[in-house]
């Protein structure tokens, strides 16, 4: 039987960068009792800039300092475990600012932290916020978490952002892409696979039966083809294909009414077709506590769905409720985990 | 000076769609204080049909019932009149079904309203909801509302549907086009007409300096170019244009953020570039309250933002509140313009 089966799952917490609210954040998440309740902490960054954020939050980080590849985390610490990879000055940050340091530092941390869960070290992956352009300055080429978890696990799956929001999920169908070429990326192929894995996904976060709901691409849903043809198409056939495996997909139902309902309780999830479509949504009911999680990997990750907040860098105010709820529910999803992976152990 | 330039405005409410929520609507509004003291209702329809709706309200409704063309109404009346169109018969309203007798019915009722206010004995015009299926039954071409109150009243001018929750307005660029004609259906041009008839809107409504944000169209708002480029190329230019005009337009800004600022009171209104862009937004925020403005004509039109409600018709359920909204927005803007031209008129 699996050593971790009971206990605490642990979490791989990357540091984000460094410009905006992350330091901040994760001295506050560490200091969350919630937090430690649920799982064991494995923060990854560097000490000086995690001491810096300890000062804007106001809060002496109750953590155990430790060098990388001094051997792997347990999660019976009392303390939570902070890998310093030394490897950013804080001297060299400027409060506000995307630059190549501060995108190469969160870079490096994450990497760090999906190398650790890649090598069974950790059972999940949070990171404070990261600055895209920061990324893209550090690291040429890269495109988004999705891209680069994939490149740095080598997994080639179906991949997806999550947006979840208390226990509503979000998945897109497409994302970053021109509004004018969404309903060309459209295919009754890719709209199964999101289908397909956000099922999968609220599986492995203990949804027993998962309702989905799939938003239509034009007002009123196309109004019986007299806007657009997509829904009856493509959208309606990949719902059916999906029932046909036993999944609990309805619609395509209008954009403009779906999240009213799924609000009210009435689905687990909704998969839209186009970035917008979900985050108008999403961000309107729960700007403070939205997750965004990265579905399809071995192992959930998951992060804060709002930005770097540089506007707000160094001022003590910053909203720790959204870092909370990514870290809860890798914990929640790691847990169950640990229980498959123990009951189909034991059986 | 014009007679009417004290007193309440006159509003000619047209009866909507039979088969839906809207007689027992129309039965609700005729009975509620703060209608009544806000402005002198016209209701247009068939005396057996408020009947009907009125024993599903469970109200008896005091309306002072009159033949059209009996003269026009005053607005020193102290009771609801009530022109019996004598149009249709409660036996023939299937209920829960579009049928083209209902449309011809909403329509009918509707075209007598615009008369109304075009020949001056009205000061705006309300109606409760219609079923687009059914208006189109029973006139071929029928588009939308506001096609149809064009060619009814001969005017050609920009024209335009507001959305309006609260004090928050949404305008859009383009409304019932499939998603993957909005990029190519964007200009420059049109885009300024949405603003100029958005401020223009908002000061009939009274707002003294309307505060307008412009919503991008692509994810991020193109996030620099590298998720679209009409930002740059169109939206910009166009919120540069209103500015130079002196209208307090603002953007374009993030789709998925925008409306998180305008509800904690940033702007006045949002100009979106699409349906769903506004519609999920403004559905979510508030979905019993909203109102539909059609901007652009002489006089304002307005109607609750939700539909017909076929799905509990005769249950005595439907909520009152988007039409009270819209017959207040309605007796808001009417009482503006009345309060104006007295004071042109002494001036």
């Amino acid at each position: 039987m699996d050593s971790r089966a009971v206990g605490r799952p642990i979490i791989a917490l990357a540091m984000g960068d460094p410009a905006g609210i992350s330091p901040e954040l994760t001295a506050k998440a560490i200091a969350l009792p919630e937090i430690r309740a649920a799982a064991a902490l494995v923060v990854i960054g560097d000490a000086r800039v995690l001491a810096a954020g300890a000062r804007t939050a106001r809060i002496a980080p109750d953590v155990e300092i430790r060098k990388p590849f001094a051997g792997p985390p347990a999660d019976d610490n009392d303390s939570t475990v902070f890998i310093d990879l030394a490897n950013l000055d804080p001297a060299r940050v400027e409060t506000g600012q995307a630059t190549p340091a501060g995108g190469a530092y969160a870079l490096a941390n994450f990497r760090f932290a999906l190398g650790l869960a890649a090598a069974g070290h950790a059972d999940a992956v949070c990171f404070t916020p990261f600055n895209k352009a920061a990324m893209r300055s550090a690291h040429p080429g890269y495109d988004d978490e999705i891209g680069f978890t994939a490149e740095v696990l080598g997994t080639s799956g179906p991949a997806s952002e999550f947006n979840v929001l208390d226990e509503l999920w979000n998945a897109r169908v497409t994302s970053h892409v021109p509004l004018a070429a969404v309903a060309g990326a459209l295919s009754r192929a890719a709209i199964v696979d999101a289908i397909r894995l956000t099922d999968r996904s609220l599986r492995d976060a203990d949804v027993a039966s998962p309702r989905i709901a799939v938003a239509g691409l034009n007002p009123h849903a196309g109004d019986g083809g007299n806007f657009g043809r997509e829904e009856i198409d493509i959208i309606a056939p990949a719902v059916a294909d999906a029932r046909s495996e036993g999944i609990a997909a309805e619609g395509p139902f209008p954009a403009d009414t779906v999240f009213v309902r799924a609000r009210g309780g009435g689905f687990d999830a909704v998969v839209t077709m186009y970035h917008d479509q979900g985050q108008i949504a999403m961000k309107l009911m729960g700007f403070d506590r939205g997750v965004t999680l990265l579905g399809g990997f071995p192992f959930p990750i998951c992060t804060p769905a709002h930005g770097t907040a540089y506007d707000i860098a160094g001022r003590g105010v910053a909203n720790v409720g959204a870092t909370r709820a990514a870290l809860l529910l890798a914990a929640r999803m790691a847990s169950a985990r640990r229980a498959r992976r123990a009951a189909s152990t034991a059986a």
